[in-house]
C-alpha cells in the first residue's frame, strides 16, 4: 500500500468580484491528486483536495518540495501502525523534515492541501465518508446529522447595483440558506451601512447577517465601522484589521459589543495560540475561522481545537473558512458551529456537489467514501483527468 | 528606464552540515537577475540578489507570481518621482497588489529577494556602492568605514571530531575574525558544553562566542541549556526555542542573565512588533536578527528598525542574519551592530568576495557600484550567465 504518484494543477477561480482590498481576477488554487497502488473497482484509489480560496495556487511547492518527500519516503512511514491505511500525521511529519521553525505560511498551504488529499484516501480505504472517520477519531464517534451552513457572499462586483445585491441574497434564501455574510469596506461607510440595512430587511435581522472587512481597515476606519455597526446586532464582524494586530483586536473587543471573527489567515496552531493569548478574543462570543487546507490540514485543525479549548473556546466558536466540501466534513465530524458555503462564485470549486442538499439553513452530508469530490461534476472532471482515472 | 526581463535559477547550497534540527543537504536558494534597458559600458544594467540561507529557493514564486507583476506594471510606477532611478518601495507596492493580509512568510522571501536586486540596480544607477546609498537615504549620510563581523560556523558535520571543530575555528581566527558562533543542540548537553569550553579557550572568552540552537529546544531543554550556559557569559544564545513562542522567550529572559537572540525566522515588521510586544526581550541586551531578503527586503528592514527603536532597541541591537554581501551593506549603511559571515560553508554563496578584507574582527567595504556580486567570482559566473551579460 503506497503512494505511486502525486499530480497537481493550478486552476483559475474565474472571479471578477472584489472585497475591501482587491479583486480576484488573478486568483487561482491548486488541485492535487494522490495516486496509490490500492485498486478499487479496477482503478487505482486516489485522494483529492484543493487549497481552498484566497491564497493563490501552491503547485510549485507541491511539485518541487513536498510531493518528492512523500514519494521518496519509505512507504511504511506513511502508514498507520497496522499498515492497513495511510496516516496523515505521519505524512505531515515526513513533509516537515528539513523545514525551518516559524514562517509557517511559507509551507502550510501545500502541506495542508496534501494532508487533506491523504484524508480523502484514508476515508476511501475505510469505505466511509470523511466526516464519519473524523468523528470516530476525534469526536467520540459523534457526527452532526446535518450541518449549519451560511453563505460567504455579498462581494463587490463591477457595475453592481443595490438591486443586484438584493437579487443575489434572495437567491441564497431561495436555495435554503438562512444566514449570509456580506463584504464591507469596499465603499464609504455610509453606503456600506445602506447595503447592510437592505440586507437586514431581507434576511430578517442581525443574527442572520455577518460582515467581512477582509483586513481592510486601518485603526481609524476599524473604530468607525465598529461604532456604526454596533447598534445593528450583526452575527459577527470578520477581520476588521490586520489579522496579526493583536493589540488592535484587543481594543476593538473592548468597545464592540458583538462577535468579532478572525482566523482564515492564520498559518496554524501557533498563530492561533498567540492570537488567543494576546488579542482579548472573548470566549463564548467571538468566532475562530481557521481554514484546514490553508493551515497544515485537519491534524493541525484538531490541535487548534485543543488550543481554543484551553482558552475557553469550544467547538461552538469554530467556523472554518471556505473549503466547501472539505470544511463541511470537518464541521460535521468534529461537531463544530457551522460551515461557510461559496455557492456559485468560485467557478468549478463552487458549492457542495450533487449529494448535498440545503434546507432551512442546514446542509445534508455526502455519503460517498472520502470527501466526495466525485459527485461535484465540474471539479471532478478536472480531478479525474489529473489522476488519469475514469 | 524600465525592467525588461527578470530571470531566476535555484542553486544548491551543497552542504552536509547539521544544526540542532536537520542537515542542509537538500537546501538551495534562488538567484535572481533583474535586467533593464539602461545601458552601461555597452551592456544592460542588471540587478542581482539571492534569498539568503535556510529557507529553500523561491524560484517558482518569482517566476509565476511576482516577476510578472513587475513586468506588467507601468514602467513609471517602478521609478522615483524624478523618473531617474528605480524605486524599491514602489516595486514592493506593485508586488503586493492582490495579496492577502497576514501569512507573510508565504511571500516575503520572493518579494524580499526581488527588492534586494532592485536596490542593487538603484545603487548602480547612482554609480555607488549600496551602503552609501542606504546611509544617505536612511542614516543621515553616516556609513560605517569598516563593519564588525562574526562567523556563523561550528555546524555539526558527519564524522566531525573536537579537533575538526577546533581547526575550523582556528581558521576563522587566522582569517581575521575575532568573534564566532557555534551550533548547539545537536549533541547531548554535556557534550555540547565540552565543545563550547574548547571554543572558549580558543577565542579567549565568552564575549567572543555566541551559540545557536536553531529553535531546536522544547521548554525543558531550553531551560537546561540556559542554566548550563549562564555561567559562561556567552555573547548571545540564539533561537533557543520556537521563534514565535513569545511566552517561553519571556520566561527564559527572566532566568537567563545574558543576551538572547531571535529574528532570522521573522517574516517582517509585524512579526517583529508582536515579538517585541510580548516576549520580554530586553533593550540594551538582547539581539534582533531579521534577514532582509528573507523578510520583504531593505525597506521592510528600515521599518523594523523603527519598530525596534519604539521598543527601546537601537541599531546596536541589530545583527542581520546571513546574506553575506547583502547584510554587509545593510549593516554599514544603517550603522548596525555587526554582520554575520558564512565564510566557506555555503558553496558559491560563501564569503564577501574579493573586494572585502577582514582583519581584527572588522570587514572593509566593497567599492563597486551596487552590492558588488561582480567581484565574487563563483557566484558572479552564475549571475552573469543568468542575466546573459559578459
Amino acid at each position: 500500500m503506497r503512494i505511486v504518484a502525486i499530480r497537481e494543477c493550478a486552476v483559475a477561480i474565474n472571479s471578477t468580484q472584489r472585497n475591501s482590498r482587491f479583486d480576484f481576477r488573478s486568483m487561482d488554487t491548486s488541485v492535487v491528486a494522490v495516486v496509490t497502488d490500492v485498486v478499487r473497482d479496477g482503478a487505482p484509489l486516489c485522494g483529492f483536495a484543493f487549497n481552498s480560496f484566497g491564497r493563490y495556487n501552491c503547485s510549485a511547492m507541491i511539485r518541487d518540495r513536498f510531493a518528492p518527500k512523500l514519494l521518496a519516503a519509505d512507504p511504511a512511514a506513511l502508514l498507520d501502525d497496522a499498515g492497513t491505511n495511510f496516516d496523515p500525521a505521519r505524512a505531515v511529519e515526513v513533509m516537515l523534515q528539513r523545514e525551518r521553525s516559524g514562517g509557517h505560511a511559507e509551507r502550510c498551504i501545500p502541506v495542508g492541501t496534501l494532508e487533506l488529499a491523504i484524508w480523502d484516501l484514508v476515508a476511501k480505504v475505510e469505505g466511509r465518508p470523511l466526516y464519519r472517520v473524523l468523528a470516530d477519531r476525534f469526536n467520540g464517534g459523534q457526527a452532526r446529522d446535518v450541518v449549519p451552513v451560511y453563505v460567504g457572499g455579498g462581494w463587490y462586483a463591477p457595475g453592481q447595483t443595490p438591486a443586484d445585491l438584493a437579487r443575489e441574497m434572495k437567491g441564497y434564501l431561495a436555495a435554503g440558506y438562512r444566514m449570509v455574510k456580506t463584504k464591507i469596506g469596499g465603499l464609504p461607510l455610509a453606503q456600506d451601512i445602506e447595503r447592510i440595512q437592505t440586507l437586514l430587511e431581507l434576511v430578517g435581522g442581525g443574527q442572520a447577517l455577518a460582515v467581512d472587512a477582509n483586513c481592510g481597515f486601518d485603526r481609524e476606519r476599524a473604530f468607525a465601522y465598529a461604532e456604526a455597526l454596533a447598534p445593528l446586532g450583526l452575527r459577527w464582524l470578520e477581520e476588521p484589521c490586520d489579522p496579526m494586530d493583536y493589540a488592535l483586536y484587543r481594543e476593538l473587543s473592548e468597545v464592540y459589543p458583538h462577535a468579532l471573527g478572525n482566523g482564515e489567515n492564520f498559518s496554524g496552531n501557533r498563530e492561533l495560540e498567540n492570537f488567543l493569548l494576546y488579542s482579548g478574543f472573548r470566549p463564548g462570543l467571538d468566532v475562530i475561522q481557521v481554514d484546514p487546507p490553508l493551515a497544515y490540514g485537519i491534524g493541525e485543525y484538531v490541535a487548534c481545537l485543543a488550543t481554543a479549548r484551553r482558552h475557553g473556546f469550544g467547538p461552538e466558536s469554530m467556523y472554518p473558512h471556505g473549503g466547501n466540501l472539505m470544511s463541511l466534513h470537518v464541521v460535521a465530524g468534529l461537531g463544530l458551529a457551522a460551515c461557510e458555503a461559496y455557492t456559485g462564485v468560485f467557478g468549478i470549486f463552487s458549492g457542495f456537489g450533487e449529494e448535498v442538499t440545503v434546507a432551512d439553513g442546514h446542509a445534508t452530508l455526502p455519503e460517498s467514501p472520502g470527501i466526495g469530490f466525485e459527485r461535484q461534476p465540474a471539479l471532478w472532471s478536472v480531478m479525474r483527468d489529473l489522476a488519469g482515472v475514469h
